[in-house]
């Protein structure tokens, strides 16, 4: 048996006999990640909350305005606004009138993503669901008038096989508890009594997510958040104990230690094997996570940037976690929308070098740049960024014997190869005519039969 | 020594000596009111906070609106809003761009109350100071950008010498947090301890009010509040203990039985001898505590009728708190600035029967109707709501003897009079020409040198 | 025949022919007033429109914020608006939820005022009319989405015996068209061809009022306004040209000169007897025509100096325009309520001496200052604003003779007197209650059977 | 002497020579259009206006709301709305906070267009620019407070060889005096006279234009209009006599029959050559002209669609007015900026068969279905909207010659080819790499030295 056939066992196993998980980082970081978050390997964000009707600058709208001051935000403010707007005032004009849970959830499925996660509550500190914890600071009580959270659960669940998961801050920049606690050097703990841990029960008895994905962790320890006390009981009693799965941002002593998955930074990419299972979490919108009224063309991510992005994090053994931000009138803006369908008329292509992959023993090619690696079973995929430009394709990391195959996915037929000397293969790449090739941005050559090498 | 010399003696050794009241009623109940309180005889109150915004109504719009549905509420949604407008959607026109609160300072002097109780929160849970328990919720953060209370506070304190109070309300109609409670038959108490208690302290604490007025407590006992542990700080520990008063709306076992003086209902008016000091809490607006931007002429009270009360009230030992409802805008409508400057103004002429006064043994004449009585030291005031009709004015109760004089307030002079057989004295009015009358509305006979009846 | 009646009876002849007015001011001066305007002696002014919405420092908004830049304007936008805010941005905010023209015209009524004028469009341009001729800048298109004219034409013809006029200004502060013409010293009449003319006769031929009080007429001649044109059809082929009144601002050759009565200048008290009919157009918030949302009271002139005003001003022949400003909700305040109530009852007492009435030969008295005259029929009126101080009132105007009585208004039986040598007359005031005093504020003394001294 | 030749000779001599033109069909139908419109071949067009706002539906929004009440417009406004909301309501919210010109500018030379034409106002009425003929209904007096009319041609003439060309609405759906004159079966043109013609002139003296596209005229003659005279004063003396291009829309008399190019209807598509200049106007947005937010990715033509009527069009002698609807915040959304830069990406390797280019005696091939023609000097450009599916390309047009080359733009080197017996060529493919091939969309083989067949 294989070290990971019996991981597989043995976490099958703890969860029919129902594992218990102490507060202690020890037992936390012993539970088995459930199967389904790494085979997923694409997952979309979504950030929407009051920061979406200014919509400029970013989701930290409101810090920058009124936290460190950046000129964009403030001059913003300044030109548009009464002087004495508050960013509560914005509130209102969150109308989310074309907001159709249905749409969107249409909309991840074709993107081919695996699992979404929701910002239920951003460092605003306003919750897109009706909290009994954030009175008139909701998505009922001021603005949509709706329970957006349970909207697009139910959305998800019911039409899609998507993994619903939520984002949630444990930090809010203004929250007046907080900066108490902060003031007292954390040695109080008024803010997670009072607002983040009950909210934080609230949210997964309500909507069952299978992922909690936190963030804000950042300026105290995961003493002062309570977050092993959470995760304990979220393995151990939540009612999506078996499938839950969490990153890592419980924190300041937790980011890139302790927790589930690994997220470490925003636009996290390793550039080599890690031990534990990772995820990169970036933007189409290269500066935001909120939507940016005033973005333009140029600083949404193209398909191909997307894509290559992807490849590498999965040969890596990463997974992605793309994020759109919707508008305050509830669409996902056609650019968005344009990527999330390149993304997945991709992955219907070639799909099966990537879900339930898992990194091969190279992860780039030796020889030929821009080719990265990914397996399945006994096969090897190797992911071309660019199309061959002669006739040969050379790899420098695949072994090669009798009875290798070389196919293009997408197309019909076997290719020719030969070995290379030492180790490595040619592959006869034929005239392929334009109208031929089975996709756009990056093709897949899949190697079957190959030398194994470990 | 008289029983009232006895107990403001105590009530001084006490205070020096820095009495611990605990928290049961008996020994809350035993504190002596702070003597200003009952000389002081007329209050302001002043009813603020969102519900100024639709300002139809009452103050109880939300409830009435969302609630138990008044057609007249739900009507006025339907036509001016759209359809998701929600309450919170108000706090941002909540502009109070005319806020002075020197020049409410100003009018409140004019009227010659001695104390001001301002709402510093309704049911609404708006607080209108930004309060660290109502995050979004609060006038710093939403609407006016101000701390309301703190400025009001200030004003009064440096311009004038009028107590400053504040109106507190336990309860909060939407409350999630509250309603939990009360589904569990207030077993728990979540509420109270999240929200209600922290912000009482911390009202107490930053503004420093000789008056707490409690109100909003009926569905639940003085238990479930914490009233009395409340209690017992504040008239021990707090920074207030030996000036603040407070009222009975403590718990539903409370009102009219316990705490500090009595209002028992509003527009209370008991009709008879109080054996503890009572308040008459009544507005301007017949209808409505908050600002009806809709009410006509009619709703007002004429000064006519606020003396009526105010005297009547004053003749059986209570206090008048007398409301006015400020525009959104931050404004004291002239129709209410007329009626207060009109009791000053006649407060002017008459407030030596008022001011410091205490009940004699008759309230109201035998003979004459519309007659009521207050006395001080050993002197008797007879006030009229009626000039006399006739050349005799006939009053049944006062016992004269030799060396009676009798006065009119802000007249020269002493009036001939006449023993009536038995009881009671015949006073003669002379022509006095409609120009030297000198005041309106009311007009108080002093009676001296009574024969004791007591 | 007295020339009154004389002139009585050439006005109905020429009504009955038909007179024809040319558009010469001496064809249009000669046109006799309408008898029900001379008779009326009180009207109401009523200024609402856009400049209702910002409601600070007068009808003059717009001018005072971008033409002579008033601080207190400028000040204010700066303060709570957003930079590019436009006052057309205001319009949507004109909301008019609350206006019900039947309350109005009950108010109107109460208040003994035979006339109203409306302003139909004031400087700004805006039409309180679905006109033709101001394209999305009028109350059907843009806020109220009413036809407020119409609704209060109807109200008042409807409900009441009270006359309808309408104010309407010639020029518009803003319109480029007008700006244009001004630019060419008013060689081209753009303006007056496209806008003023057009508008003015729908006005009359859609509501057909009363009154025609022009406005906004002083930067160039009636030539230019062809003032001259339209009151010739006004008087002479118009559907009101028999009742319609008009007055004399038709431009700068006509003010005070040419037209119907005379307003001169505002709030207008010329002192002395005037040969043509005139009016004193005042207001009630001594310092605005609009309703000014942060106005104290001590703005608002008292029932006193209204009664003062108004009865000096019928005594010179004049007629009194007491102004007040809605609210852009619709409503006229309490403190307006009142003030017109109140002038309504002093009337209800009073009224004989001021309805039809005509100065007499003294318009005030020589002994006793602040006693104002009128006539009616032979009966002379001393209106005094204080009650005399002793027992003796002193008039030095009146010539007695045998057979002269003397009533006080609302008090019943003679009053005794006696003939002061060379002339006037000493009237006996006995010892009146203060409870039987009829009215307040002023009094009238009918003098009847006097000896002619004309 | 080509007649061609001779054309362009005379209308170089006319314009040096200043021709006038009568308002007579003939004698404006007789003017030469410049040359610069026939050599663009590509236009951007741009409805903006406070249609902008409500952004859903269309530009038709009002009319559909109030006129011919589409549900999805009624109910947007029921459910989003209050009662009482007005279109002119609309207009405050047209705030235009992020429209920056010279952004607009830089995105339209990117797409390769050579001319813009730009909606100065729609049937709406709302005016682009501060008209002297539109009181507060324009961009200066509500919502932007810019004329951005004004600084979008100071941008596209300061900083691009873009032709600024400006849309103008005969009608307005809703002004009065144009249902009026409807109303008098256009026996009366108040509408006219105030409006459109004062208007028009004010246009094209301020903002000097190269294109006047004219709409809105189909109900009434251009007898109504006047558009006869307006074309002989345009062409005649106006300042842009020499270079002003106009569309048909004159009049119902005058649409596809008369005027400068022809645009006939809508997404104009004749299907075969036509005697006169023709225009194709269409949308990006395929089911909108103004933006729609709701608008999902598969309303959106794709720029493989746009390139194919685009092609299509210009091989018809036509050219292609491409329509991109700005947000009301001012930008010009991403999706519209990716179609305007792909088709921009596409010219700069395919122009030289587009621009300047002409009909060919062909204009598609009889062979191969999706290959369009056209040419320039003697080269013939054959246009492939798909890439050859065989080593093989036959064309049936072309009648190839000794000395026949064939290359294909943006690839370096001649093609093989072989005459097909009778008439047409076959083209070797040779197997280009799927890296190599110069453009994506549509590929141009540009066939030189042809036999001439006419």
């Amino acid at each position: 048996m294989s070290p990971r056939t019996v991981l597989t066992f043995c976490a099958f196993f703890v969860s029919v006999l129902g594992a218990r998980y102490d507060p202690t980082w020890d037992s936390i970081d012993s539970r088995p990640l459930p199967a389904w978050y790494d085979e997923a390997k694409l997952g979309i964000f979504i950030h929407w909350g009051v920061f979406s009707v200014p919509s400029i600058n970013s989701e930290w709208f409101w810090e920058r305005w009124l936290g460190s001051r950046t000129p964009e935000v403030v001059n913003f403010m300044k030109n548009n606004y009464r002087p004495d707007f508050t960013y509560a005032d914005f509130a209102p004009q969150f109308t989310a009138e074309f907001f159709d849970a249905n749409q969107w959830a249409d909309m991840f499925s074709a993107s081919g993503a695996e699992y979404v996660v929701f910002v239920s509550k951003h460092h605003e500190g306003y919750t897109n669901w009706p909290s009994n914890h954030s009175f008139n600071w909701n998505s009922m009580a001021v603005g949509p008038k709706r329970d957006i959270v349970g909207e697009l659960a139910a959305a998800i669940k019911t039409n899609t096989s998507i993994h619903f998961g939520l984002y949630h801050s444990l930090f809010e920049w203004f929250h007046p508890l907080y900066l108490q606690d902060k003031e007292n050097n954390f040695s109080t703990q008024n803010f997670v009594i009072d607002k983040t841990m009950p909210e934080l029960y609230e949210l997964v008895n309500t909507y069952k997510p299978d992922v909690i994905w936190s963030d804000g962790d950042w300026e105290a320890s995961s003493d002062y958040w309570q977050s092993k006390q959470f995760l304990s009981w979220l393995y151990t009693d939540s009612p999506v104990k078996d499938t839950v799965v969490t990153n890592d941002r419980w924190g300041s002593d937790s980011t890139c230690h302790h927790g589930g998955f690994f997220t470490c930074q925003d636009r996290y990419q390793p550039g080599k094997l890690q031990p534990r299972k990772w995820e990169n979490a970036m933007t189409i919108d290269k500066r935001s996570w909120g939507y940016r009224r005033n973005a333009p063309l140029s600083d949404y991510l193209s398909t191909q940037e997307l894509l290559a992005t992807f490849i590498e994090t999965v040969s890596f053994g990463g997974n992605m976690l793309m994020n759109v931000g919707p508008t305050k009138e509830g669409t996902i803006h056609p650019i968005f929308e344009e990527r999330l369908r390149d993304v997945g008329a991709w992955l219907n292509v070639n799909g099966e070098a990537i879900r339930s992959s898992r990194p091969w023993t190279s992860q780039n090619d030796t020889i030929t740049p821009h080719v990265w690696y990914t397996m399945k079973n006994s096969d090897v995929y190797a992911i071309l960024l660019d199309w061959p430009t002669g006739s040969t394709l050379s790899l420098g990391a695949p072994m090669t014997q009798t009875g290798t195959t070389v196919q293009l996915l997408g197309y019909s037929g076997n290719f020719m190869w030969k070995a290379r000397s030492g180790r490595g293969i040619d592959i006869t790449i034929p005239p392929i005519s334009a109208n031929k090739i089975p996709c756009k941005w990056a093709w897949t050559f899949k190697l079957s039969g190959l030398a194994t090498m470990y």
